[in-house]
């Protein structure tokens, strides 16, 4: 077998760099941002031109950070490490606009640069000046990538006054700032606007539209239908559309069903944080494959928020997380999967490999007969390890675990013709070995792996057989360590063959494969909370039942 | 069968507030703090109380807010949605600090409040003026539950300048802070300082001391030592000690090996961040253990860390977290996983539930032969399909699923008592049928099923079981609504009772349970990405091996 351990270097997140403004209440602004970006695995860096003191029900007071301390930030982050994607959400003053446009066109190689026109919140307050406005369209448009606008900053970026009422209204406002905005993709955001199935229907055959995940199961699947009765929940009657608009391609357009919530503070920042943070992790993918997922996250966002303040509450932006139960193998620990097992219940770990039956191999004191029970019911346990071994083969789904567990499996078998050996020289032949019945703790332990073996998955498997052949090496180790150190010796040892086995290079080779096995497997697919419990309760059983294997032989247990 | 349904009540994150300066960088400051808080699953809201322009290698400027801006951040938070738990960091002028002091002071019910006398940056720039630091002591610390001072910070705090260069030191500074600070509890940092074994064991009677994860191994663990030689790491040679004071309580050792890493931008931001998030989330758990959870996520951020930057990087704060491939079930969406597997491959799907055979037998013009054909296969494939249910009770841990499972299995048996009866009207009997060889579809799916049983765990089962299930469902209920909306009718319809059986109350209630115990697994202990592919393909399978069934009957193949 190959022995090449799990990859130990990290992983970098990709940067995404946020310029807004900060909201105490921590729903929007930065805090929305640099939320986003952590959930959706990026580094987030953040540039504030404003500070807010602001809640779930409106912004109560502004602090403006003047414009050459806005640029001593962005100097900070640019000349210690660029970022992939900058996106850009409340922009203060005047000052702050025309400083953050020359600062970008100043770069040699400027990132890709998401503009989030953020002029009105969610609770109705002005966040950028009228005066302001001018010089976003002048100093900062030309230097950007990508804008965001909702329907009324789409109508202040045209200087339109036209009522946007239906989806047709929303489409010419598409095509409206398609053509006064210089930037090359621009979402137009119709969250504000209820539309029905009939109104998206009517333009379908005309634009490429992607429907919300499950929105088509109206017309395909009853069941759900079905099922949502059956949990008293009542569909969504209105549709919502945002528009992408792709310079030279035609106007895409993202259905989804409205949502009622009223959890909806820092959707803006949320989104276009997503869209920035999606561009920075996955270089290739299509703007309509980042626009899909941004909303995605958004729309779950919303809909998993929990209560919070007493306006409109914050988005819940860790929804696609869940807890990791074991870090990643690091140079600090190599080994954190055996690390937890074995920390886990110490005591027990040490009943196992230091019991008195091997303290008395050791030093060669241990009753011959004891060792003589001992070596005939690991026979018939080496039988059925071998057997959980084809098992584990039969559970593989690719060659190379098959050969890997056969190979184990066919070692097992060459293994045992030892304690054929040792019985002969104790005078007992082939078939009265074969003969000799089970003991109770032999069943026991055998007959658990292989049933932990059927009953589970191929990783419950590994985890079943995974304490003999580590507690073996343990004890093989501990044993040569005594032996080093002078205070035991092999000379004269009746038990030396067996001592050298188990601290054998043969051996080590094979605990060392065996840990990697387990540790890769775990880092490749972290088990959940619930899943490491069940793993971390079979390696308690089976370091218990190893105890009582060595209980019996020194008891001489049937 | 109980019929409940996932909950779709969002669980509220506790609201964890810091109030700190911005790191531009995103490694220190409310960044840390913010991204340390969503790791931990609580909810992050920010004061800030200064900006820096600051990256890895140092602080290039700073930004102060005044001190009534402060207040009024401070109370937009606390009016709107109060912190569980407040957390403070940087302060940047005496004006904040005294104002800061005065508002704890003045709320009536003032959260547990932990302050990190950040006074130092990690590069070595004065954070906080000389003059503030006597406010600190007189106008803050008496409304602090918990203070985390690193070794230069206590020296400060106690006014001491007594060199701390072994863990006696360490441990006599301990006492004097204690005697010093009015707070409850100390967290007193010793990361600057190198200890070793020996001094550690040296004082090991005479406090309590705990020892990271993994660190007693050098005693009895050989396999790891074994295992990190393998992977050529090589073991850490200090070791490093925090000290916990609690009042009426003996000093409290927190014992690690030492980490060598320059990725330590933010650490002690990040050390008390997680304290805060810990008491906010788990409200019983002792001091002890939030210090030693917190100190464990802190050295894990470290210890994965990325390399970002020229200077000092910023920790992994999301090393804990990794990616949900399910949402949870929400009223906008009450069944993800079951729309994910629908939506995966929605041509697939309707191949199998829009098939010709189900068109044809929908209608009545379905051939007999067919229809026969179908129906002797089926009760072959039933009798496999009830013995996966059998397997999936043996599968099971609890009474509750061997029952479900058997009650399944039950019900099998007895629903192919009307295949037998539509054989007995077509002149076949019960031998005849017995004998009636299996067709390669229906063996190629029921013997799938079985083997998926047997190779993975019970939730490859479920999966595995779904299909058919939930297919029969939709082809019932899609051929009603065609009667209710008198497209088909069943009057003289030969197969009235097939169709009757697929869209009556019984069926359709045994579909919302299935689905019920589908999305209710999932929710509770959701899949890795790598899980939800795998489950993924084995509905793809069963529902093109379901679709090839139809064939079989209406190409009457063997």
């Amino acid at each position: 077998m190959r022995v090449v351990g799990p990859a130990l270097a990290m992983k970098p997140q990709p940067h995404v760099l946020t310029i807004a403004g900060s909201d105490s209440g921590g729903g929007a602004g930065i805090q929305a941002d640099l939320k986003t970006i952590a959930a959706l695995g990026c580094y987030g860096s953040s540039v504030l031109t404003g500070l807010t003191a602001q809640n779930t029900q409106g912004v109560q007071a502004v602090h403006v950070v003047p414009a050459e301390f806005v640029v001593q930030q962005l100097q900070s982050v640019f000349e210690d490490e660029p970022p992939l994607v900058v996106k850009i959400g409340m922009l203060t003053s005047p000052e702050t606009i025309s400083a953050l446009g020359e600062y970008l066109s100043s770069l040699p190689h400027r990132p890709l640069t998401i503009l989030d026109p953020v002029m009105i919140s969610t609770s109705g307050h002005t966040l950028l000046p009228d005066q302001a406005i001018a010089n976003i369209t002048s100093r900062l448009l030309p230097h950007v990538d990508w804008v965001t606008p909702n329907i009324p900053e789409a109508q202040r970026l045209v200087s339109s006054s036209s009522p946007v009422s239906t989806l047709a209204d929303l489409l010419s406002l598409a095509r409206e700032i398609r053509d006064a905005v210089p930037a090359k993709t621009i979402l137009l955001k119709g969250g504000h606007l209820g539309v029905t199935r009939e109104q998206v229907n009517a333009v379908a055959g005309q634009y490429d539209a992607v429907w919300e995940e499950g929105d088509e199961e109206e017309e395909t699947v009853e069941i759900l239908s079905l099922y949502r009765r059956h949990v008293a929940v009542q569909p969504a009657r209105e549709l919502v559309v945002d528009v992408l608009i792709q310079r030279g391609d035609e106007l895409k357009l993202f259905v989804g069903k409205k949502l009622e919530s009223t959890s909806t503070h820092g959707t803006g920042c949320t989104l276009s944080s997503a869209i920035a943070s999606l561009s920075a992790s996955a270089p290739g993918m299509t703007n309509g494959e980042i626009t899909r997922r941004a909303i995605e996250y958004t729309r779950s966002a919303i809909a998993t928020a929990f209560a919070f303040g007493k306006g409109h509450g914050p988005l819940n932006h860790s929804h696609v997380n869940m807890q990791r139960s074991i870090p990643p193998p690091t140079p600090h620990n190599p080994h954190p999967f055996t690390s937890h097992l074995v920390q886990s219940d110490l005591p027990l770990w040490k009943s196992y490999v230091r019991h008195d039956f091997v303290v008395q191999l050791g030093d060669g004191t241990l009753p011959r007969e004891c060792f003589e029970h001992y070596i005939k019911q690991d026979y018939h346990y080496l039988r059925h390890y071998a057997r959980a071994h084809a098992l584990g083969a039969y559970k593989s789904s690719q060659f190379a675990d098959i050969n890997a567990f056969t190979d184990i499996a066919a070692h097992i078998a060459r293994e045992s013709t030892n304690h054929v050996k040792y019985c002969e020289e104790y005078g007992i032949d082939l078939a009265t070995l074969i003969a000799e019945p089970e003991s109770a703790p032999c069943s026991a332990y055998a007959r658990y792996i292989l049933d932990v073996g059927n009953q589970g998955d191929v990783l419950d498997l590994y985890m079943a057989v995974a304490s003999c052949l580590i507690g073996y090496g343990e004890v093989g180790l501990w044993l040569k360590r005594k032996v080093d150190e002078g205070k035991i010796t092999l000379q004269g040892n009746p038990y030396r063959r067996w001592i050298e086995t188990y601290c054998g290079e043969d051996f080590l080779t094979a605990i060392n494969t065996g840990i990697d096995n387990l540790e890769r497997r775990i880092a490749a697919d972290p088990p959940s909370p619930e899943k490491l419990k069940k793993l971390t309760a079979i390696w308690h059983d089976c370091v218990a039942l190893e105890r009582n294997f060595w209980e019996m032989g020194l008891k001489l247990l049937k």
